[in-house]
């Protein structure tokens, strides 16, 4: 992990000097001098403070200092001062001192009296008045090492106003960390407060966290908390743990990831090894569904007892297969897995499928350890095991006992669960949703979200991706595969699990901080990824990403024919972020001239609901033809006067029109109607316009998630 | 306003001649002591202080209070005395004093050479470490007086985290103020610092609200900040804005409603003004759907140039028409209408429903105050205008000029927009929905919202009401109908216009603090309305919630076949409020019995993929008969050992079972299938099941609306 360069090399020296007395003597906790000579070392500043061994030297050195002090006990084995009574502040007096020190001292006796008591601490006492935050780092068991910011006091503890980085940070990815609290405007100063010195605190962040990205063996720092005043920013207190660092799993290049996976998804020959004759076995569904999907390339069923499957001829052993296979597909129980592994890995097949159930997540650990370790032996990478298989829909490639799919289409899909890939699948036919892959990965023993998002990030025919997970098994890879990614194309990701473990969290320090969820939340977010709230998110996200066509700018018009749908739908736009265009006059007189005189222009542009098809299509050619708009939001009334298909008909015309002229905006619509406007929807979305019946927050929430991405791509400014 | 009993006297008589005082020298702000006169005699705790008109007054009252102090200025003209440079705190000597007094005064006269300064309040200093909190209250246009509580400081104007319910208050509601700020758990005491003292909030929240109820000419109170002890509160800064009170639009007792709503919804005969014989006239399709629609009743065609309409007698006027009429459904342009009404008038009728638009929404207020006039002077209700119409399936009544509808059922729709009203229409025949009556509201000239709900709640047909609304002209009136509705059937509003006022309230009194849809939110809440989020939302718990059994308990259980559907399912019932039950060690045995020993028991219950039918049922059917079991969500995978419709079958085979032996529990599922999955998803809501194909979100929040609603008809203790 100590991969960035660095320019601390004294200064390194003595915190590796630090780190190693303390484990030398068994330690996982600095003291607070330890601390005091890490931070110094790193140009993190503190107050002025010195160990006093005695009262009388406390009362020399805060006389040193000047009134008031803060006393501290100093002890290896007392973590949580505060609790244990071993913390006075405002001390203003030689007399207050010399009480002050018997004080602490007692208590911290009482609090544990096997604590080694080495002193107390007398530290010069910072400004009234100064804003206390926090900043720290923690070891996340996904992502490693990540930094924390936050307000601090009792707030940060009950409000949880905290958000994260990965370490190590940027000077960019720092300063965004005192914009994404919610309390970010305490910051800038509120009514009549100044604002707090913005660049010392990015440095104290980034300070913090090259010293864990330099030293992975310290696990968490907690300076909190931080006085932050208009000319600095001093930790008053620091806590530093360490532990073992961990070990990452092994990387693949990037180049071998688009080999193998080009292998997987584009193969020129796929082996079925449990095949069969037999309805009913997923060996059979698997040979049908590649037959009948139209797989181009050859399938070889492998099956010691049949000679024909399926009109095929079939092999005893994989070894037999003539020719280079690219992919083999494990359709036998788990328990014949690991011997024909073998014989795919002596083949030199670089892809194995494992369908099959009955390792990790049945509790045989063992099994799928060892189907692991034969892989890594022979360099074939692993798909599942426990899962549906996988559609290639571009290359005609349907391995999975599933049914066929054939809707080709710019989106990818991948989905831990296998339940979740047949909502995939039945949403996916339901809705016609153009596809390029569906993946199973179920129990992720190899191949994970990084390496697919890899390959679909190169891939052509895909143009978003969509990826169900409940976990990372190595959220770094992730994080960047999708830095890869996301200038090219979307990554949507549907992140299950995400409440309990922000909801087990507690406490104040920066561990307990990181609930899973928030990490995750700040953490994708910080990557460029689109997090669905829910599935049914994921799957419209997926469906109306690759239709729309990139804003080139911020401002949206709402063109309506229902007041009512019209007010919903600016809600709708200020929930997902975004900005709905101040019209300027001439364009809101070029409106008018098409609109009834108690019609609306502004924004929503209320055109009314007795209008004929006309009225729409020559507002929405203006909203399409003006280059200062970049993006309609269109709410349609069902009338008699303008029918649903009418309705949709004209739209999708005038939207032709203007892509044929070079104008590529992207449109979607609310239709409100009776149940005609299905059909409408359904004409509208293949045609390019994101089209929902009976809801005005769909068509708004995948507009506001393409403008999510064009922002996240650096096509848009940050929002 | 004055119609709360109240205890005050003498001390109300204070109050008065410090209002009329200030009133007769023509000020709307009370100055400070004017403030704590008011503040006093409804006895609400204020620090010593008293008004010094020199310096040296200053000195000696500082002396007799003791230091610290502070020293504020008093001016009528000077309202933001902090903006003004106006307030000195923590003035702890007598030099300070006298230097602090020039200070502010030469200050406050800078800030504004005109102000005329009356001196400096000398104020005791409360006590360090205070927990500083924001009473107030409020005249809001909608719900007339508000009170407010929030932390004080700059985080309540940063953070936002206020909330307001109706005045007057009583004491269970003001206690519930402390628990309704996302910051609750300060004011309990977080790190060991104490806890407040809640009884003495909770009576200061009850004074002022007391206070506003008592006198409706104080517009405005701000107690900011309070400071808050374990021992008290004690407000240290009044603030209190006078203004002339509204005046509430007359109301209609609850007899009068139900009688004339009664004759509306279940008429016996009905005149259609403006009916006509020609296709495409508004007149004749309500004709076509009167008849087509199945209306038993009479219907009485009124056009002056036609004998006979659809093979009715037509009459020239309504007052040819014999016998009593319960309805005249107005089909005629907007600037026949007055004339018409008149005759309605004359006639007896007393229910108008205006159609035709033209009036105050094209900015015809005039006319429309014509019709508002010639209703009242003869009695008559006016539905509308600027509506579609309105249905009463169970009288099969279509009085609209949209299609007819049929599909008798538990829930009242009603919308203010007609284009929201399309999508209503479309969404329930769609989605078949059971429908007791949609109502169009339009321009809302004299029916609205508190008259439907008085009605529905009343009526037997009707099992749930849900309601479009953009606003509320008389939120008071809406209040109690929703509170005498809600202990019998659940209400749902779509607020629409939600987030615009919201966005661009600013500033930190509690007028600006009182966005309109914060208000709305929390007194929507206390009235024990849901709130639907969007309009898809609206209609699905429509759709959902008559279907659904009351649940008799907080425990849920989650009963899964895909392990990936139970995660989201837990996230799904954390973001919606749900209990998942913590199942005992005999229950987890009894579930176990039934699926794989690798499937896991607990909560979700995951019997894993591969299940047969046998485990669905016999778990269900536990689920069921446990008594210590009160809601069940079911997750569905797709296999071929368990269809879709063999799973729909048998789950509503065993819910009828329970229901039999005189179970109810609302059992909710989430299919994860290919397309199938939708004609059982049709099958089992027909059956009493709430479930949804492709979203695992859905099912859930239509359990959590169930709840939410359950909990404000107090079946089960709040949440």
């Amino acid at each position: 992990m100590t991969d960035s360069a660095h320019q601390y090399t004294y200064e390194s020296a003595v915190v590796r000097s630090v780190l190693d007395s303390a484990r030398a003597e068994g330690r996982t906790a600095l003291t607070a001098p330890e601390g005091k000579r890490v931070t110094d070392a790193y140009g993190i500043a503190t107050p002025a403070e010195a160990l006093a061994t005695t009262c009388d030297d406390a009362v020399a050195l805060a006389d040193r200092m000047g009134f008031p002090v803060v006393l501290k006990i100093v002890s290896p084995d007392i973590l949580h001062k505060t609790e244990a009574g071993g913390v006075l502040v405002g001390v203003d007096s030689t007399a207050a001192v010399r009480a002050g020190y018997s004080t602490i001292v007692g208590n911290a006796r009482k609090y544990d009296p096997e604590a080694r008591i080495l002193g107390v601490q007398v530290q010069q006492m910072l400004p009234a008045g100064a804003q206390e935050v926090i900043v720290g780092a923690t070891t996340d068991p996904t992502f490693g090492k990540i930094v924390a910011f936050g307000l601090g006091g009792v707030l940060v503890e009950v409000l949880k106003d905290v958000t994260f980085r990965l370490a190590p940070l940027d000077d960019t990815e720092a300063a965004s960390m005192l914009d994404s609290i919610a309390a970010a405007a305490v910051l800038r100063g509120v009514r009549g407060a100044p604002a707090v010195d913005r660049a010392a605190l990015t440095g104290m962040l980034r300070r913090v966290s090259d010293l864990v990205n330099d030293f992975p063996e310290i696990a968490e720092v907690d300076l909190n908390p931080v006085f932050a005043t208009p000319e600095g920013a001093t930790a008053a207190d620091i806590r530093i743990i360490l532990a073992e660092p961990a070990v990452r799993r092994p990387q693949f290049t990037r180049e071998a990831i688009l080999e193998s996976m080009t292998r997987l998804m584009k193969p020129a020959a796929v082996a079925v090894i449990g095949a069969s004759s037999e309805d009913g076995k997923i060996g059979n569904s698997v040979m049908k569904n590649l037959i009948n999907g139209g797989f181009a390339g050859d399938i070889h069923p492998v099956n010691p007892k049949a000679d024909d499957i399926l009109g095929r001829k079939a092999y005893g052993s994989v070894l037999d297969v003539p020719g280079d296979v690219d992919v083999a597909v494990f359709a036998i129980p788990a328990k014949f897995v690991a011997a024909a592994l073998e014989e795919v890995g002596r083949k030199g097949i670089p892809n194995a499928v494992l369908i099959p159930s009955g390792f990790a997540e049945t509790g045989e650990e063992a099994l799928q350890d060892e189907i692991v370790a034969i892989a890594q032996r022979y360099g074939v990478r692993v798909l599942g095991p426990n899962i549906y298989g996988y559609y290639s829909t571009w290359h005609d490639l349907c391995a999975t006992f599933c049914t066929p799919y054939d809707v080709k289409g710019g989106v990818a899909l991948t989905s831990q669960s296998g339940g979740i890939g047949m909502a995939i699948l039945g949403f996916a036919r339901s809705t016609n949703t153009g596809v390029s892959a569906i993946v199973g990965l179920g129990n992720k023993s190899d191949i994970d979200e990084d390496d697919l998002l890899t390959y679909f990030g190169e891939d052509p025919n895909t143009q978003c991706i969509a990826m169900h997970l409940e976990d990372l098994k190595d959220g770094r890879a992730f994080v960047a595969a999708a830095r890869a990614t996301v200038p090219k194309k979307p990554v949507v990701v549907l992140k299950a699990g995400r409440t309990s473990a922000g909801a087990k969290a507690a406490g104040s320090h920066t561990g307990a901080l990181a609930g899973d969820d928030k990490v995750y939340d700040d953490i994708l977010r910080q990557a460029g990824v689109i997090r669905a709230p829910g599935l049914r998110d994921m799957l419209e996200y997926a469906r109306a990403l690759p239709v729309l066509p990139p804003p080139q700018g911020d401002n949206v018009v709402i063109i309506t024919g229902a007041g009512g749908s019209g007010v919903l739908l600016s809600d709708a736009c200020v929930d997902h972020g975004l900005k709905l265009m101040e019209i300027p006059p001439d364009l809101d007189a070029a409106f008018k001239a098409f609109i009834p005189p108690f019609g609306a222009a502004g924004n929503p542009i209320d055109i009314t609901g007795g209008e004929p098809p006309s009225t729409y299509e020559a507002t929405i050619r203006l909203g399409l033809e003006d280059p200062r708009i970049h993006a309609l939001i269109l709410g349609y009334w069902h009338t008699i006067v303008t029918p649903p298909m009418v309705f949709a008909e004209l739209t999708a015309r005038v939207v032709a029109e203007a892509r044929a002229k070079g104008i590529h905006k992207p449109v979607v619509a609310s239709l409100a109607g009776d149940t005609e406007v299905e059909a409408a929807c359904a004409y509208l979305f293949e045609r390019g316009v994101v089209a929902y019946p009976y809801t005005t927050e769909q068509p708004v929430a995948a507009l506001g998630a393409k403008y999510q991405w064009a922002r996240a791509a650096g096509l848009l400014p940050p929002g």
